[in-house]
């Protein structure tokens, strides 16, 4: 297993040891598994809250700060963190006008967070709400798109909902934004090689030398074919397709375009892949506003990229354009 | 090769379309193989240039903006570009007040911007100066410093110059600010897997399964030692070890810390790196300034990382902190 860690069992506490270390400026840990904005909950201003597996770095925890999330709970790799660390990320976010519980659609994540939800509102009457990130394309079709998985895109809504919060919107306001900041995202990835979990200690999937593997999903999850590695104007092409087929988008309107690293991919490469979207968004006619290129949301080492496009509308441009900063990402 | 590209040999200028695409606020491309800061030379404002080998992103031309660098000039993977590379990207550098010759310590690219140095100064009359870059503590012993390579601390002085240009300092000052911040770097890395450069289709050197190499260079240059694979506290005890007997620190000083992966690692096992650095210099009463962990100098997708201390005094800590922005690097 070549990663650099001590004891498996340690990777999480020990890598939060060090991000705490390194930004302080930026975060707090109240709690083993909860990271806090440094600078607190706010009265009167609505709390956000994430909490996922670890191994995606920046994501998920990463995204906490001003202009973005209030608080995140975190689990082991690749495993959801328990209704109590949820729990205590709320409480610790709440500062009187309420909780947006904002994560990825994964089953247990949504078991948790609806356990934590019920816990501070019984126990400390604090409202909170919830929208599921669920932009990967790949994992369920059209029809079914409350079984889609979040992925990339979720950082999209982490911007924009903490955006409506920075400047004093209401719960429901928050919570309507982050709900079309969701609506409005659509990513697809695809991979080269695994990542390895640190507790299994061995790859989480096998790809054959010279093999890719069209939308496969961050953990692993099974895409929609396997085949011998493209060129990637040809990757880029069809990755583009794919999102263009799902989500209504055409002359004139406007996006935001992440092409992210699922960890090993290098910046060149994702260069290069960036600079095919912008052939094809040209030759539509969408304008790209606010492109991102780099690592976002990871899955540890592993090679692959994901797209993930955000259609814009007025409010939402304004949101994602307001100032926001954490270590990873700093806007105005 | 699992590596998403097109053809091998349209690498560097696929990459360098979707790199100044992404980032048109940033960086210009007056020439194929020369970025400039996207607001050009300033009259009076002395430039700064660097050049040398692509797969170092975002070094060298990631590192190009306000507070940084003025030009870039760009080779192929791992290989140095041409003189009269250099020599547009330091012509156009040019305010009036000089160039500093800012690189890392590699016989072609020194041979190239010595070439490009005595072009503009012929042709041209521009002032130009010259400051090596040569942090990597394993390339050479502490009595042949001058043979040493350049390798992540270059990103320190590539700022620290920055600052002073900006604020308007003369040529020999310039100069004076890089080379102390030059020799006010140390570095060390360690290495788990090759990369892959494009044209040649195959890992640049072979580590076996459970293997590492300590001191390894970033194109694979031979390191001190190879055996099985450590825990990370002991990889970053020793390198720690090297670092500190090989410049003197101690109770009291003050030093900036940039904890860098090669590509692959990724943030996970870097915190867990930093966690450990900071109990070192903890324990020896050395106090750590604006701490960096990312990715700032890599080889594509290698898996390792290298750790650089940079010793501060006044002078440079303030020009450490003074604002700057690039694309990968944002201060103020």
């Amino acid at each position: 297993m070549k990663k650099i860690l001590n004891a498996p069992g340690a990777y999480v506490d020990e890598m939060l040891d060090g991000f705490v270390a390194a930004h302080p400026q930026y975060y707090a840990r109240p709690e083993p598994r909860v990271i806090l904005r440094a600078d607190g909950a706010s009265e009167g201003r609505v709390g956000i809250v994430t909490g996922g597996g670890s191994g995606h770095m920046p994501v998920f925890t990463g995204y906490v700060g001003r202009g973005f999330l209030t608080a995140c709970a975190i689990g082991d790799v690749f495993a959801s963190p328990s209704a109590e660390q949820m729990a205590t990320a709320i409480r610790l976010s709440d500062g009187g006008a309420g909780v947006l519980r904002l994560y990825g659609n994964y089953g247990g994540d949504v078991m948790n967070f609806d356990m934590a939800g019920e816990m501070v509102e019984m126990e400390h009457d604090i409202a909170t709400t919830t929208v599921l990130l669920a932009d990967d394309i790949v994992s369920a079709p059209k029809e079914e798109a409350d079984k889609r998985r979040g992925v990339a895109g979720m950082v999209y809504a982490f911007k924009i909902a903490g955006a409506a919060a920075e400047a004093m919107a209401d719960l429901g306001e928050v919570t309507r934004v982050a709900q079309k900041a969701a609506d409005a995202c659509r990513s697809i990835g695809m991979a080269l090689t695994p990542c390895i979990v640190p507790q299994a200690g061995k790859p989480t999937f096998e790809l054959g030398p010279d093999e890719m593997e069209m939308g496969m999903g961050i953990h692993g999850e099974p895409g929609i074919w396997r085949d011998t590695l493209k060129p990637a104007d040809a990757i880029v092409d069809e990755m583009v397709d794919r999102l263009l087929a799902d989500q209504s988008l055409g002359r004139g309107d406007r996006v935001s375009v992440l092409v992210n690293s699922l960890g090993a991919t290098p910046l060149e490469e994702l260069y290069i892949m960036y600079r095919r979207v912008k052939q094809r968004l040209d030759g539509e006619g969408i304008d790209i506003v606010m492109p991102l290129v780099g690592r976002y949301a990871t899955s540890m080492e592993m090679t692959g990229a994901t797209i993930t496009t955000l259609a814009l509308d007025g409010e939402l441009e304004t949101l994602l354009q307001a100032p926001a900063e954490c270590a990873y990402w700093r806007v105005g």
